[in-house]
């Protein structure tokens, strides 16, 4: 065979393979650039979103993949170490709480938490919230609602933020509808992270901080710490009092200096503050904020799906996720890690039951002081020290996850809590032993129905009203809500003020 | 020029600089030859040592690197971020301690810590072991050279554990010359690590723990534990007394058991239980233990000179060197480690000193009751309280690091002693309202001097005693153990039992 010909033959297998080829890098080539026509479907929406478009579907139409796992927060099926699951009905697990939070609304309901999709249904089914039958009625004011949904920000620019707070809850109940989504972290024309809630801001501004100047890993905690924190309503109008700063003791100066009180304690007559959830406040205290980690690094870890990674907005614990949120910086084992994190939760359970018992029996003491005829001068200082007691052991365990966000700072803090709440009981030793009573005959107050049949609680009424309730104003606020919103269209519902 | 010519040329120049070149390796195999030499001076002594062989400045010349470095412990000046120095007087800058320690040695002399090398002098010159006068006189037992010196395994060896437990401190005087060093913790023949103590191999073994499976990395940790511990004497027998666990309720609940009691509180009339340094124990609660870190790791972190590796063996502080320590795992600055250390720090601070203050006020009512006319009965459980409250209070505080190594521990432990502490108080007050007393005319204990004054304490009498014990029975030691050592010449003092 000459050289010619021999040119020709390998020429004959060269074709084939080069067709081949080119056929392989072809279909390689179209894959990349569906890969990003999704990535452009994901992060390049058809159209901007008008911010206060309340609707969290509207906004999923074109942000899918964030939208299908922030739907994911209605899953309730993880249980913590501890073996508390979501919706657990935390006053029958814990009967110390009705004792300490008699005559407010936590007494008569408080259950674990669950997922933001659940908001809105979840504050008008719990016994706190009462049995409205008018927009004048009820319990509660209407600033309630402010961390609920993606309503208040379209009403608040609507008719105003000191118009929102206003009134009883019961008369914004047709307006405050869609469960918190995605106006409340995000700006629709940009996506970029935005604060919609003004008591954030007026919160920073109250420490001289300037909020203008956060960098987006800020906001990543910042979008969190416009609910998740401390707050109280001065004349209705929802306040963070952090002026004197975010510890315990700074807010406890600060609620002292106003003289704020949630409410009287019927049992031993003090002034109480009700810690909300100061989940950010606390979380400052911690390591993981100290270095640097946002809330949404552990609760918002990123997923891989196709051609694109994007912020799992299925917002819950990073221990049902522990692959995607520690890992991505410890090197222990998801056993080692849960090891880790339950025995600073074990630590910190031992002192809050601690000084849950001690603040029981404050309270009883305390009335049975009164009953054996205390003056208020033998009794202002067991009140005072009962009032900060119970506010840094509430404090210290009300937020969610705190004694892994701060495991010092807690236990500090509920070390505190133990000194005071003791010292309490010291003097109510001393003023009951002097009126000649050396036993102090505690009522059974050992489960959640005896406890608040103890403080004159008729919970099935309050049931029955809560169902009547649902049945009768609650349908009448959708009605409402749905006529509002079908004006709207797929149109703006208004534009930006 | 032709192509032969040119030939000629470049291998003149090439001749010179492949002479240079070879001379610059030549060098280069000589550096490395010098740094093999002297790493082989290092690892491979001229000759093995004799594991009994007490004298540190023996074992110093076969490796001189270990030896320089653990020559350093002399070094004071180290300041920690509470400004507290090497050998402050305790008792001065806290008056608490008096009280607590009332009717124990610590109450007359409590220093801050310094280096292994001073082991000898600083037992010596403390006012705690008194001033004996002769073998048989003194305040305290031979048990209580145990941990300060390489003679102790030597004198073991030589004569029987038991032996050398027997007897008052001063009997030994003569026997104990050497600080800590060499021997405690290193093989004489291998140089590995090794148990020089019975008392941790008998700890373990009370656990039904076996050390002979130990790692290197455990001795890293283990030969320290030989001394950084809790213990008593259990007829002058040195014990760790861990067969219950080695946590604060563990070793509570055997010292109950067994009745132990350090000293009776003259004050109080409690029986107490004095933690001495449970260094170890804190430690393994810790994340750096659960994480496998070692005591040598951060203790004694590696350093290089010349062509070698070696541990440095100047004992102190990781702090003190925080770029060989923390910042081999740690990436953060020196300054962020240390506020977030000293954070830690600040918040057992806290706790600790609201125990101590409960404990100091609950010792003073006690006495204040007795002298009302208390009962056995009515005292009974308030002296319970204050002997766990206190025996908690010391576990948290009395061993080196602890609101490092253990800082959720720790607070842990203080939380409970700030409630034992207070539930003592709050009975306290009601049998003393029982008895008409409403205020307690509290002493003025509030300085060193004021606090030991109170307790009929004749210091400058010690102080004299001391002087002399220092200036005649001490010198006579001296004399006896330099004739015995100046019998083993250059030789092994002993052979190996």
């Amino acid at each position: 065979m000459s050289t010619e010909e021999k040119k020709g033959k390998v020429s004959w297998f060269i074709f084939p393979a080069v067709a081949v080829i080119v056929f392989i890098l072809g279909l390689l080539a179209s894959s990349i650039m569906e890969r990003r026509v999704e990535s452009r479907m994901i992060y390049m929406p058809k159209e901007k979103m008008d911010q206060f478009e309340p609707r969290n579907e509207k906004w999923g139409k074109q942000y899918p993949n964030q939208y299908d796992t922030f739907m994911k927060t209605a899953e309730t099926s993880f249980k913590s170490k501890h073996n508390i699951s979501s919706r657990d009905d935390m006053l029958e697990k814990n009967p110390n709480l009705v004792i300490l939070w008699a005559g407010y609304g936590f007494s008569k309901d408080y259950n674990a938490p669950r997922g933001h999709s659940y908001a809105i249904k979840d504050i008008r089914e719990t016994l706190r919230t009462g049995a409205p039958k008018s927009e004048k009625d009820g319990p509660m004011p209407a600033t309630c609602w402010a961390c609920k949904s993606t309503d208040v920000s379209r009403y608040m620019n609507e008719k105003g933020i000191t118009e929102f707070y206003q009134g009883k809850w019961a008369e914004k109940g047709h307006e405050v509808i869609n469960p918190i989504g995605c106006n409340d972290c995000h700006d629709g024309d940009t996506m970029a992270l935005r604060i919609s809630r003004p008591a954030l801001l007026e919160g920073f501004e109250s420490m001289g901080l300037d909020l203008s100047k956060a960098t987006h890993q800020d906001k990543r905690t910042l979008v969190c710490a416009q609910c998740h924190v401390e707050y109280y309503f001065k004349d209705q109008y929802l306040v963070f009092p952090w002026s004197k700063g975010t510890k315990a003791e700074n807010m406890e100066e600060y609620f002292d200096e106003v003289e704020f009180a949630d409410w009287v304690h019927p049992l031993s007559k003090a002034k109480m503050i009700k810690a909300q959830h100061p989940g950010y406040e606390l979380w400052k205290e911690g390591i993981h904020a100290q270095r640097g980690v946002s809330c949404a690094d552990c609760h918002m870890p990123y997923v891989s799906k196709g051609g694109v990674k994007f912020t799992d907005h299925q917002i819950n614990s990073p221990l049902a996720k522990i692959n995607r949120s520690c890992q991505n910086c410890h090197r222990q084992s998801e056993a080692e890690l849960i090891r880790s994190v339950a025995s600073n939760q074990d630590k910190v359970y031992q002192l809050k039951m601690s000084a849950e018992k001690i603040l029981v029996k404050a309270h009883l003491e305390a009335k049975a002081a009164w009953d054996a005829g205390a003056t208020e001068a033998e009794m202002a200082p067991v009140l005072d020290y009962i009032r900060h007691a119970q506010w840094r052991w509430d404090y210290a365990t009300a937020s969610h996850g705190a004694a892994f966000h701060a495991p010092q700072e807690v236990l500090r803090i509920l070390g505190t809590s133990i000194e005071k709440g003791s010292e309490a009981r010291r003097l109510l030793t001393g003023v009951l032993v002097s009126k000649g009573i050396k036993e102090v005959d505690y009522p059974d107050v050992s489960t959640k129905e005896k406890a608040q049949k103890y403080l004159g609680m008729d919970i099935e009424a309050m049931k029955k009203a809560k169902k009547e309730f649902l049945e009768t104003l609650v349908p009448e606020w959708e009605k409402k809500a749905k006529e509002r919103e079908a004006t709207y269209g797929d149109k703006k519902p208004m534009t930006k003020k």
